[in-house]
Order: C-alpha cells, then sequence, then structure tokens
C-alpha cells in the first residue's frame, strides 16, 4: 500500500520511535512529578488480540464495489480494517493498545479518480451504509468514531486522490486533489520555488482534505493563515450534491459555501480536491529565543504585537510549567541549581520564527524584539531553532510515555486578549483538580501557539499516571472537566482540532440550537440518508 | 427624523451638490469624448409626479405594529415611502428622477430596540406581508426591489439600532447595532484610540448590517481586510431562528455560521448586532502617487508588492482611460500639448497609501516604491492626498451627469492575477461594444482597487449618453453583456457589490445549481415563509 509502513497501534512510521528513556532528564522529571515507577511497563496488545468481526459486506458487495473503484483500490483485510478504525487521540491509542476497539469498519476504499467518489456514494445509499471519509487518520477528536445504525461501514481513503493538478505560479495557486499529504505537496510546490506555509503538528500525515474537514492551523498560521485563509477554492461531492467553490481571490456571492465545506469533517460529503493560496518560499529564515519572568508577561508581549500588525511569523509562547518541561526534554534540569535552570524554573519561554524577504524578516524582528524586551532576557536562537526542528518528533514520545502507564493528552482553545489569562487560570484548574482528584499526581502544561489581533488560542497537554483498566473513564471525566470550564470561561470549543465524537455533544453551547437546527438542515439536504461519517458534528440524524 | 435630510432622488445629503460645472476641464473633456451637448439638462422630476398606491396596511396592522415598534417608529407617509423603495443604482436613480417606481414600500418601520425585530417578523410572516431590511439605502444591485406576491410589503429601516454596546480596548472589538453609520462609529471608535478601518465609498451612509450583509470592502481593506475579515461575532434574526455567532479570534465549530450571514443581503433575516475587529488608530499616515506607462505595468508591480506581503494599505491603480478622467477632474487637460498632459494620455496613475506605526509605515513604503520605481516616475504625494480627501465627493457627481443626460454606471469583479488582464481586456471590450452598439459615444474606465495574493479586483465605470425614455433598456443591455463576458472570463460576478435583484439570475453560474439549492434549502430553514428580501439572492422560492 505504502512504501514505508505506518504503525497500527500508535503514531506515524512503524520503524520510527521516540524513546522517554532517550531524555534521561526528561524521564527523571516525570518520574519525580508524575510519582511514577519508570521501570513499570504497558506493552502493547498483539495485534491478534483485537477482535475483528467478518465484513458484513457480502461477496455481491465487494464485487460491485471492485467495479467501482477498480481492483486493488479495495481491502478488507484486519490490517487495513483496524488502522481505519480510529484517530489518533488518546482514547484511540488506548483501545488499540489494550485490543478494546469497539467498531471496526467493514471495508477500506482506495479511490483513484474522483469520479468513482459519487459512484461510490450512490452505491452506500443505496444500501444504507455509512461512509467514512479518511484522510491521514490524525484525527485527535473522535472524528472517525461511527454512530447509528447502519448495515456497514466503509472508510473511504482518499490517499491515491493525491495529484497536483495545476501550479499557477503567477498567481500563487495550487490545485491539488484532497488527498495528498504535507510533505509531497510542499516537495512540488517547493520545485516552483514556492510554499503552503502550513505545519500543523500532523504534517507528514495529514491531507488536504482533512485539514480543509477540520479547520487546521499550522505553526505559521501568523504569516500564512489558518486553512480557512488559504482555501480558495474547493470541490465536495455529496450523495445528493456536488458543491463547487470557483476560487477567486474575493468574492461577494452571498452566503459563502467555501466556509459551508470548511469544517465539514466528512459529515457532508467527500472534499475531493482544493485550491490553495501559496507563496514565494522565504529566502530568509531566523529565530529569537526569549525568557519572560511570567507567564502574563509573555501574553502581554505577544498582544503588543499582534495590536500593532507586527506578530512573528510563528510564535510559540510556554507558561512556566511547559517551559520547565521543555528544558527538562532538552537535558536541563530545571529544578536544578544551576542558574540556567532556576530561571527557567520560574520562566515563560517564548520561541520566535521570521521568514521573508531579509527586508521583510529584518523588519518584523525588529517590531517583535522591541515588544519583547522589556520583560524578557534572550536565550539566543537556539532554542527556537531545536524547537523548529524536532516538533513533528514530539508525537512520538507520546507512545514511549502510554508504554510507561503515562497518560498524555491535549486540549485547545481560543479567547479574546482580555479574557486570555481566565480562561488560562480556569481551565488550568479545571485540569489540575481533575488530574488530582484521587489523589494521583498531575501535571498541567499550556503554551500559546497562534495569535491574532483579538485573541490568541491556548494549547494544554496533560500528564497523570494511568488508572490501569479505566484509561477511558479517567479521561472522559477530565475531558469533560476542561471542556465545561473553557465553556464556561467564554472561549472556543476548539481552536483547531474540530468536533468529532468527542466535542459533538458539546456544540450547541457555541452554535446555539438553532445554529445546529441549521446545519442539520444544510445535511439533509446535502446527505439526506445521513450516511456521511455518523456520529460527528451533528451525530447523524436530525 | 433625521437632523440633516438626505435626497430622495439622488446621492447623499440635501443641501449638497457636486455640479460638473465645477469641474470645467472635466466637463470639456466628457463633452467632448462622449459627444453630448452639456447645455441640455434632463432635470429630476418633481416628488409629486411619482405615484404612489395607496398603503395596503389596513389601521389594525398600523396599530398592531405601532404596538411592537412604538409609536413615532413608524412611517406611511409618501416621503419616508419613495426613500425607501430604492437604493441607489443606476436602475433606481433614473427610476426615481423619471417617476416611474414599480414598487414602493407600504409602510416603513424603525425598530428601536432588537426584542421589536422577532416580533415585527412575527407579525409580518403571519400576514405573509414581505420584510426588506435596510441599512443606508447604499445598495447599487437592485437589493431592494420586491419579487412575489404578498399581501403588503414592509421595509425595516435599522437607523435607530445603532448604539455601540462595548468597546473592548484590549482586544480590540467593538460591540455595536447593526443600523450605525460608519462616521458614528469611527467617531466612537477614534475616541479611544481605535479605528475599523473600513472606508466604503459608501461609508458616510452605509451601515455595519449592511456591510455584513452585503460583503464590502474599504478603500484600505488591503491593510485591514474587507468587512469578513472583521466581523468576528454577530446576530441573525431570522423569522424561524436566531444565528447567535459568538466572538472568539478562530474556532474549528464546525461550518462557519458567521459565513451564511456574511452575505445574506437581507434574504435570510435582519442583522442586529455585530462584533467587529477593531485597530490602533494610524499614528502616521503617508502617500505616494506614481504614474506607470502602462496599465500592464501598474498591475505587474501590485502583483510584486503582493506576492511579497508588501502591498500598500490602500492602492488604486488606474488604467490609461480612467487616468485620463482623474486628471480632467484635477484640471489638467490630460489631451493638452502640456508635458503632464500628454505624459497622464498614456500613463496609468497608482495611488498608494500607508498608515500605522512610523516603522510601520517606513518599512511598507520602502517594499511598494521598490516594485513601483522600475517602471514608472513620481507624481508626489498630491494626487493620492487628493483622492483620498475627495472619494466621498464623487458619488455626488454621478447625479450632475444624470442631470446632463449621461448615463453613468459601475460594475465590478476580481480575478486571479493569472487572468486579470484578460479579464480586463475582455469586459472593457464587452463594455465598449455595448456602450457603441447604436453609433453613440461611450467611455469605459477601470481601476484596480483591491490586491490579494492571488490576485485582485477590477473597477469598471462607464458612460455613454442617455437613450431618452429608453434609459433602462440601454442600461440593461449593457449590464447584460458585461456580466456575461465577466463570467465568461472566469471572474467574480461580484467583488464588494453583491447580488442584488442584478446578478440574481446569474447566482448558479459562479456557485452552481447545487450551491442554490443549498442556500434555498438554508432559506427554507431560516425564513420558512419565505417573507425575508424576495427579489434578491435566491429569488424568493425554492
Amino acid at each position: 500500500m505504502e512504501a514505508r509502513p505506518t504503525k497500527w497501534w500508535g503514531w506515524g512510521w512503524e520503524d520510527k520511535v521516540l524513546r522517554l528513556e532517550s531524555r534521561p532528564a526528561l524521564a527523571a522529571y516525570l518520574g519525580h512529578r508524575l510519582d511514577v515507577d519508570l521501570s513499570v511497563r504497558r506493552p502493547v496488545a498483539s495485534f491478534d488480540q483485537i477482535e475483528v468481526p467478518p465484513s458484513r459486506l457480502s461477496s455481491q458487495d465487494l464485487a460491485d464495489i471492485q467495479v467501482i473503484v477498480g481492483e486493488g483500490n479495495l481491502a478488507s483485510d484486519n490490517v487495513a480494517r483496524v488502522t481505519h478504525a480510529t484517530g489518533r487521540g488518546y482514547k484511540d491509542l488506548v483501545r488499540l493498545r489494550t485490543a478494546r476497539l469497539d467498531h471496526v469498519p467493514d471495508l477500506v476504499v482506495y479511490p483513484e479518480d474522483e469520479d468513482s467518489v459519487p459512484r461510490l456514494l450512490e452505491f452506500a445509499g443505496s444500501h444504507r451504509y455509512a461512509v467514512i471519509p479518511f484522510g491521514g487518520g490524525t484525527n485527535v477528536v473522535g472524528g472517525l468514531d461511527v454512530h447509528g445504525q447502519f448495515a456497514a461501514t466503509i472508510v473511504m481513503d482518499l490517499r491515491r486522490l493525491r495529484r497536483v493538478l495545476a501550479i499557477d505560479i503567477e498567481s500563487g495557486l495550487a490545485t491539488v486533489e484532497a488527498g495528498i499529504r504535507g510533505p509531497p505537496l510542499e516537495e512540488a510546490l517547493n520545485a516552483k520555488g514556492l510554499t503552503l506555509g502550513h505545519f500543523p503538528q500532523s504534517w507528514e500525515f495529514s491531507t488536504v482534505g482533512g485539514w480543509i474537514a477540520m479547520r487546521a492551523s499550522g505553526s505559521h498560521s501568523n504569516r500564512y493563515g489558518s486553512i480557512e485563509d488559504l482555501v480558495v477554492g474547493v470541490r465536495l461531492v455529496s450523495p445528493a450534491r456536488v458543491l463547487e467553490v470557483r476560487s477567486v481571490p474575493k468574492e461577494s456571492h452571498g452566503p459563502s459555501l467555501k466556509e459551508l465545506v470548511l469544517g465539514s469533517e466528512g459529515a457532508l460529503g467527500v472534499i475531493t480536491q482544493a485550491t490553495l493560496r501559496v507563496q514565494p518560499l522565504p529566502l530568509v529564515r531566523r529565530f529569537e529565543s526569549r525568557l519572560f519572568s511570567s507567564f502574563a508577561d509573555g501574553v502581554a508581549a505577544l498582544r503588543a504585537m499582534a495590536r500593532e500588525d507586527g506578530l512573528p511569523d510563528m510564535a510559540y509562547l510556554a507558561d512556566s510549567e511547559e517551559t520547565k518541561f521543555a528544558a527538562a526534554g532538552e537535558g536541563i534540569a530545571p529544578d536544578a541549581d544551576g542558574i540556567a535552570g532556576r530561571r527557567l524554573a520560574e520562566g515563560s519561554l517564548l520561541l520566535m520564527g521570521f521568514e521573508g524577504t531579509k527586508e521583510r524578516v529584518t523588519h518584523r524582528r525588529r517590531v517583535a524584539l522591541r515588544h519583547a524586551r522589556a520583560n524578557s532576557t534572550s536565550l539566543g536562537s537556539g532554542p527556537a531553532e531545536r524547537w523548529s526542528h524536532e516538533r513533528f518528533e514530539l508525537p512520538y514520545l507520546r507512545d514511549s510515555l502510554l508504554d510507561h502507564g503515562i497518560l498524555v493528552d491535549t486540549v485547545e482553545t481560543a479567547a479574546r486578549w482580555s479574557d486570555l489569562l481566565a480562561v488560562y487560570d480556569h481551565a488550568k484548574k479545571a485540569l489540575q483538580e481533575a488530574l488530582w482528584k484521587d489523589g494521583t499526581a498531575g501535571l498541567v502544561l499550556c503554551h500559546v501557539s497562534h495569535a491574532y489581533p483579538d485573541g490568541a488560542s491556548l494549547y494544554y497537554t496533560f500528564l497523570a499516571p494511568q488508572r490501569e483498566g479505566h484509561e477511558i473513564e479517567q479521561w472522559e471525566g477530565i475531558k469533560a472537566a476542561v471542556t465545561e470550564a473553557v465553556l464556561d470561561a467564554g472561549a472556543a470549543l476548539s481552536h483547531h482540532h474540530g468536533i468529532g465524537e468527542d466535542h459533538a455533544p458539546y456544540l450547541s453551547r457555541v452554535i446555539g440550537e438553532d445554529g445546529l437546527v441549521v446545519l442539520r438542515a444544510l445535511k439533509r439536504e446535502l446527505d439526506p440518508d445521513g450516511i456521511m461519517n455518523p456520529g460527528t458534528l451533528v451525530m447523524g440524524s436530525a
């Protein structure tokens, strides 16, 4: 299927691991803070332990589908079915590792041409089979879970719809099939001196269609925008309709259909292709790292930059717990007696990246440093550069933490500047209380990674010893507590991860019951049989 | 009603006119180019010539409505009804001036508080009365025309819903009622050191709700964005639902409801309030004017700036015809023998504005000038500064041209950079052919006023001697020809004026029949009786 296989049970390439043991300072730090015995191991179940029910599709079904997608473009073996049963959220990983999957799709199809997509949807609709569009499989909000009564479930993996259809260098527009992943897309663009500038942490695996479906953001969103800002044209093939958004730079054509496809999470149809804004490759890149005496000071500096249209192209501001964690990851024991260690133990780390022409970088770096300097000291370019090189590695560490029986997950939100520190405190407290509930240790880290004129994102990582045998319930309690806290504080239910199964019960809290009714009407129009990704967003039914 | 009355028959304040005679060079130029005798006058009909049918509302209706909106907040006199019968497009002005209105609303209401809006919609729905939300009344695409069979038509003028509800200085967010116009909003913001930075040519009269409903753009959209970029929260009161979009800087909450309200053109409900991004008032403003040897050279320079994230905050690039017109307006006879005149006769004028901190202005001006210099000569800051001061005056000139029997209208579109010059040529040719069809003279001007990384807008002004007695048919022929040309060339049906009655028949050409079906489903959900602004966007019915 793919030259380099990916793990069925965890993040990323099968041949790539990042062991906690390779970062002894971090291991020592976590062992101490979480009060866990790192010699204890929680190995991954063997694949054979997973109970995979027989596929509910008949041999006639398989023959019919093969006529539609072509030979070799469907798979009903257990590996294909299991690797398409979940995303890569904490709940997903626990289920996979402990061989407790509660649903497995009956078939995986890999359409090779766009024409087969509507035909597959028609076939599925006529049999009342659910269809789950699948991009890179890196969803972290339960977006691939199936709900409702369906005669069968078919996952549509779009990896073979990955052609670059056109690159318009003069306009800076690339039209691509939706199944293309980050690296081959960047490679094709780089060859023309261009970049998309969209680098979410899942970048190696996630796809254009997935980014659009989930309203993704990348590390350089301050410069290039989130995917919403990058998409100018898109095609959504739904069971009943085809929405085709033409690409013009700005238009006044009534309500935006593009903005209905963005965030559609597979529940309205299959995103088959998109036209994206691409920029000239930056000529110069510079990094800066600063240590603020407090997170609040760092937030104030970011806000001042944002209000002056002077944000760094990449900005990552860690609170003091995340700063300690980052320092431990780099081998600087943050609780040590050394001066560096003591400073990091109290400080808040800001990493900044600037890119573009030399003139642009000089200007923006000067503006950012002017605002940063007052309350911070320089740590040179090193930490920001290292972060930039290592950020795609970090998800691999999660699997190693799970090996050691450590719960680790993330939750993210956004709020206006005037609410940001209150939201930060409120959600942090909720996480801490939920983690510590039964007297267990727990660690809550937070950083800001996307800033706007009017506010910023907050991205929490939380860790605790797993409650063995009750991992999902433990996680559900924490997740519910922090979600309530975030919503109580008036912040976003999600900044860029999406709704999925995890957030669907809360969606009416942010868009209103009337908003939900409108989305359901939309779904009825596009997907009258309700077969598209039932379980996410509007939860299938009207 | 208002301290300073506005014209019932033309643009703007009743006590303000801009006569062609006050610009003798321009008058001479137009007289010559359009081959018209400027001594001939086509006076405005007297108000009494307008046949205003009796209001179809019963006295019981009026009593019921008065209970809802309160005494003094409704008007059924002829002046109120006529001034709310149309927008300010060419067709509207011709109809008003010649006393040929084909529909006049039965009542105008001025809700004073938001609560009365849903109650009014409920009342109207139960009687099957159409409701037309009305902001500043400056619509230029027939957006206030009524279609379909309704027992009566009520215009809801939102001018009394104009409070500034909250200004969050720290976040740069202002929450306002939708009926507020440009100047009082800027005044309230300026008092706090802030600006919205949204300055459409209708700014003195148009409202926040109107901008949102039509997806408006202002002269400084390169810096501040179009209204789509400025709105973070909005409330839409529709007959069946209330859509309430909460204001967070970015969210991944599924399809965007905000983007359904943007461009809703009164056909989905009434926009009652919005939360807008506001910026610090610029500390420094600088202007530059350049003359390129050709429009294509100017476009290339703008494109180079855009591709480098280095656009001026305001950029206005006139083609050679519009450059001559502008020169004539300033008293420089462009066909004269003088050197300045000869240069202008061949050149393409680029006006640029830069604003913000001194550092920002210095940087962006340097980048823009670097790209502009190669193919242009400096005309100093004067022309750009004068344009900036005079731009709200120009619509007054239109009325004077009509006094002289000159057809004048505008049409605007947008296209990607690689298509822009082809679209420019194609639409220009279509306009010229349509104008010249019967051997009459005609003049087609064009400028670029909004630029993006991937393309730019094109804004045409066309002038010709009116065909007396057949003004509307003459205009319809031209409008149809240029609209076909623009769509054939793959450009936007509208960049920022919207759909209205004029563009509604073409909407499926840009969003597809399936897109239209989705909009109709949306309308059915929000406005099941189809009473909201029937005639615009989806043309009322499913």
